[in-house]
């Protein structure tokens, strides 16, 4: 799978943040450890879901991630930039599967590819529910377009 | 998949760590944010390859992480105390694929079920080679009983 | 002030909880970053306020910290077990400041020392309130016994 | 202490970076927790080490962290965009005082002001050690104006 990378490039991505790395992304083997990539994705997803479809701190609806991934295929390393695209892989009626690509700024080919699944809920009930056409247009306009409706990551 | 994790059970896993959740574990939806399940993936790998694989400060071997993924079947919630529950499904010449369960404490069924996998490098050039066989015999101890050298996670 | 940390010793403190480290706790220099120190405090002070004085994820009253500070006497690393040690040094109508001490499992002298002062405020207005009742009681059980209503902490 | 912050504005300080918010930086309360503004003070000053001060992951000398602080004047919230301001208050033979203030993006007056000490130490032993001659001259570009070498912080 990891040979597979090579096939990602940015402009598989419809939407993009730059993120500053922290000191503390590094761990001890001084390069930004697993677990910071899946708070970036968080962040450009919530940013986008805030800006583009909006989501607020007290929206009827909430995501709620039920499955994530990643693949890194090249290290990175505090104080690098990062810029992190995203794109829309599957678009269900209540669910949305996201990919995110995170690149070393100025470079091409990403140096982690991977995503997640939200179902979008109740925020009292913790209920799927149908997203709201805010969301679902602000989503649609991030899916692949080699990419369906139907379509699942190819991840 | 999602409706696959009743399959899991403590009795499933060789290797126990309690962890107590920290507040900022919690992300403004009141629950355990999907980026510290892959924090303690971390800490209780490396505290199995430290406390029974010799894995040292400055050992000649590291493990990078090549991939990671996550399912999350129910919300956790500080200041709940988690039990994470580990085994090795895949164990190669070089590489070592974990799948940590999460457990709130006194639960049989997992709150979520994921890991990943460790390709091992020599510290300074950061090239794979064979793991050491301190390394070896550690996470031998660790392969399920239902899986073989050959078999692959069921995730 | 570094050189008057040996005043301070387990007897001081009047709750105590234990954390495990965590890998990301420690940065490139192998050691647990300052940082994390303050998420201890947070998570130690705030199971303290669920526990104890009725703090609920609903409360009509929250605590905004204003201003924090630490000491750090002697490293800590990754995968030690840590004991948090909890005091509280000056208790006002609407406000307390606490003290927070860290050992390394098993010693009397702790590797830093720091605490924080919060406001309690209306979760909604944000404005500042007087605690109520049970908040005021289980915060005075942790009066340190050589201190008023009125004495300021010694850090 | 807290109605003396207006006394802050940007042009106090002499180096700037600017931060995007993560997702995981809120807490339940919807704001930016208290802990994350020191990974940002630590993400400042390093870039300022790296990028001006010849610091690299394998230099002679590091910086260790003896004491923090910071006051927290108005709350900060994902997905704002926060621009840290960096000035030296104290700049001794093998110890530094760094002052850090957290500004939302365009605005003058800061959100928090903090710091923290920095002691140079050797890598291998740490023990402190003068710091080298590029440190010093990069440290040194910072110093306050209003300060000098013998000033304390005014926090």
């Amino acid at each position: 799978m990891v040979s597979s990378h090579r096939a990602y490039t940015r402009s598989d991505y419809l939407f993009f943040l730059s993120y500053r790395t922290r000191w503390t992304d590094n761990d001890q083997y001084s390069h930004v450890n697993n677990s910071v990539y899946y708070h970036l994705f968080d962040s450009v997803v919530n940013t986008f879901l805030i800006q583009q479809c909006g989501l607020t701190s007290d929206s009827a609806q909430i995501g709620l991630v039920v499955s994530s991934h990643c693949q890194f295929f090249s290290p990175l390393s505090f104080p690098q930039v990062l810029d992190l695209g995203l794109r829309v892989m599957k678009l269900g009626s209540s669910s949305v599967t996201y990919e995110v690509a995170v690149f070393e700024e100025g470079k091409d080919v990403p140096a982690a590819v991977g995503g997640y699944t939200h179902v979008f809920v109740e925020r009292g009930s913790r209920k799927s529910t149908p997203m709201s056409e805010p969301l679902r247009e602000g989503l649609s306009s991030l899916l692949s377009t080699n990419e369906s409706l139907e379509s699942t990551s190819k991840l």
